[in-house]
């Protein structure tokens, strides 16, 4: 039996529950794998199995999460305890979906106890140095997920190093918000009428702010930079903003309603691309001894200029993909994708064990 | 340490014996995997190890193979034996990068004694339904190199099924050769003329038929609706072939002079898509319950019209990547690429064993 304690159950939570649910017996026909959740915690409480959680305790928790409501409201749910104290002798694989930084030491302790760790939460790899480092030496952690969903990116860079190829360049589009709003920019749409459709539409963080900081882009090229090998401190990338700093502390109702006052700055660049015959982008750009994260003009036959819409797009290009690149596409987000990267992680870690 | 048989020792072989020499040192300490040939066979004879096969002797292999000699010509050569009693007590993995069918049964035994297998060649996997399986079952064999070399294909598939996703559609350009000759044809080359330079160019097998028969492209359309679970009969998929039956059993040369024979179709079927403001490409499309390989005419905003030149594109279709497919490109042959292909599959396997 392969036990798994999964932190977080939230969107990509309980697709991941429902995903595993629905496949374990077939993975234990296929791999002979026994996939069993040993513990499950929301931010309120840890289900803890007695030794395993049941298929029907699953379907529980499911059930009270979809109603809204914490864990802890389980009778049988643990307030008080650290999931750690649960790890089993033998070697568990301990699941990071959840959005906080919080398990990042743990997940480190739980890693140098020889235990292996799969993540959708890119917080815990973008702490200091050594702890992405800690977690991630001798290919203990796995984390797919942190980077297009169920893209094949990490696992393709990954093995392009092992295989001793080197990279020269890497370019990505890796929001789908920011990729949806260039696309409406081309449109003709104004810059506040194209974040208002995402926001009402739902196609952006409830605060907006989250995706046109690039914060959330920084982490993905952090982790991106720091998997290549290059020893990148936390808050090392910085990423273009697409708002002005005084609406950086402002509410969401008023930054969306003082929208406008970003419209210039980037309605000035798009028009001097397309001015250029150029298009513009929002994209990652990795080299060995550079790393940026913002709006870019690109020629109109670059790969990445191609994109439309909010698929995720990632180029690489090494000694060996040299004339012409490696490039991976699609949709980089979403509960059902995201939990699919995760769980190819989570299979391809038990059949190691 | 982690025992490999290599059989072959061509282009792909050599590339991949570069490799394994060149990062071994690095995956001892990345994951504490020691890679270490105990043969290495070339059609003519085997070098097997006392265990093992030094360093040294690995560079010999290369020298002998690079002067154009075969391992028979070695004094440490064995010719009368079988690699299947090479095997040791613990578990192997063996590398089939030839293009013959011979080792096919072999393997199968190797698997079914518990050994692991890693397929360049496509032969093996494009027998017989059970031989498929046997080879197959339990995940014993990576065969990611087969379609698209380097590229991220067989794994993604994988991942998918066993995550419980259900494949739609497999579109895919998966003939580097047929690539170059259709974007000849759109910049104005006559069939003939762009097969000629193609040939001349060593862009083609060095019988061109090889490529414009589609049999190639054919076997990784098997492979690929064997990887969905579809159990395709052997010879099952049949391709659309570039040039008419009278041609078939001709000399290469006779083949060559007489191209402007197979003119009249192709650039007919040329001519007609263009008119109707199509494009015509060389695909193979996959859903679960056809398998087609051949020219298409694909309308100009379909994933695989962008494509120009040589490069592969492979577009999964499936419940999750619905309206939005994952699509994968980049070179899908080369000696080095497809080593890194086959090189991550042992790395991914020695990381089971
Ligand atoms: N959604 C996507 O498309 C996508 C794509 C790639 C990566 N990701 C990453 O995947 C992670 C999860 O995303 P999501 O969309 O599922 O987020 P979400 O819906 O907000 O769920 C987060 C879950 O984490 C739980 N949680 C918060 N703090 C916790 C703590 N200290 N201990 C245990 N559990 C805690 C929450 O508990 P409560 O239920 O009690 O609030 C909730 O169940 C994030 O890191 C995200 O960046 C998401
Ligand atoms: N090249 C590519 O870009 C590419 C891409 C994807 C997949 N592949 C596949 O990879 C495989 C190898 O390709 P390649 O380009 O390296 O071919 P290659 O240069 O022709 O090399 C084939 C090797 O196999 C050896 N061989 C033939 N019969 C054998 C037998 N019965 N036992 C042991 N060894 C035998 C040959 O021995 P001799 O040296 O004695 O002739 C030679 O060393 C093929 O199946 C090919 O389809 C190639």
């Amino acid at each position: 039996m392969t036990p798994i304690i999964q932190l977080g159950i939230g969107g990509v939570g309980r697709a991941l529950a429902r995903q595993i649910v629905a496949v374990a017996p077939a993975i234990r026909r296929r791999y002979g794998i026994d996939l069993r959740y040993i513990a499950i915690a929301d931010s309120r409480g840890i289900i803890a199995g007695d030794p395993t959680v049941s298929e029907e305790q699953v379907h529980q928790i499911l059930a009270v999460k979809e109603a809204g409501h914490g864990l802890d409201s389980m009778t049988n749910a643990i307030t008080d305890r650290h999931w750690i104290e649960l790890l089993p002798a033998t070697i568990a694989i301990v699941v990071d979906v959840t959005a906080t930084s919080e398990h990042t030491a743990p997940l480190a302790a739980a890693v140098s106890a020889g235990h292996r760790v799969v993540l959708a939460n890119k917080r815990p790899l973008c702490d200091e140095y050594d702890l992405f480092t800690a977690l991630t030496e001798r290919g203990a952690t796995r984390y797919e997920a942190t980077v297009g969903a169920g893209l094949p990116v990490i696992g393709v860079l990954q093995g392009l190093l092992d295989t001793g190829d080197e990279v020269l360049r890497i370019e990505a589009a890796l929001s789908g918000t920011l990729g949806f709003l260039m696309s409406a920019l081309e449109e003709g749409s104004s810059f506040a009428e194209a974040v208002w459709k995402a926001h009402a539409l739902g196609y952006t963080e409830p605060d907006p702010r989250d995706d046109l900081s690039g914060a959330d882009v920084a982490r993905k090229a952090l982790i991106l930079a720091r998997t290549c090998g290059i020893p990148v401190p936390a808050d090392a990338v910085s990423a273009e903003s697409l708002f002005p700093p005084q609406l950086a502390t402002v509410s969401v109702a008023e930054f969306l309603q003082r929208l406008p006052e970003a419209e210039e700055s980037v309605m000035e660049r798009f028009a001097a691309a397309r001015a250029a015959g150029n298009v513009l982008r929002y994209i990652t750009c990795i080299t060995p001894d550079n790393i940026e994260v913002g709006l870019r003009e690109l020629p109109a036959d670059h790969p990445l200029a191609g994109l439309r819409g909010p698929d995720n797009m990632i180029s690489f290009t090494t000694r060996r993909y040299h004339d012409r690149p490696m490039v991976i596409r699609g949709p980089g987000a979403g509960v059902e994708v995201t939990a699919t990267g995760v769980l190819s992680d989570i299979i391809a870690t038990a059949r190691e064990l």
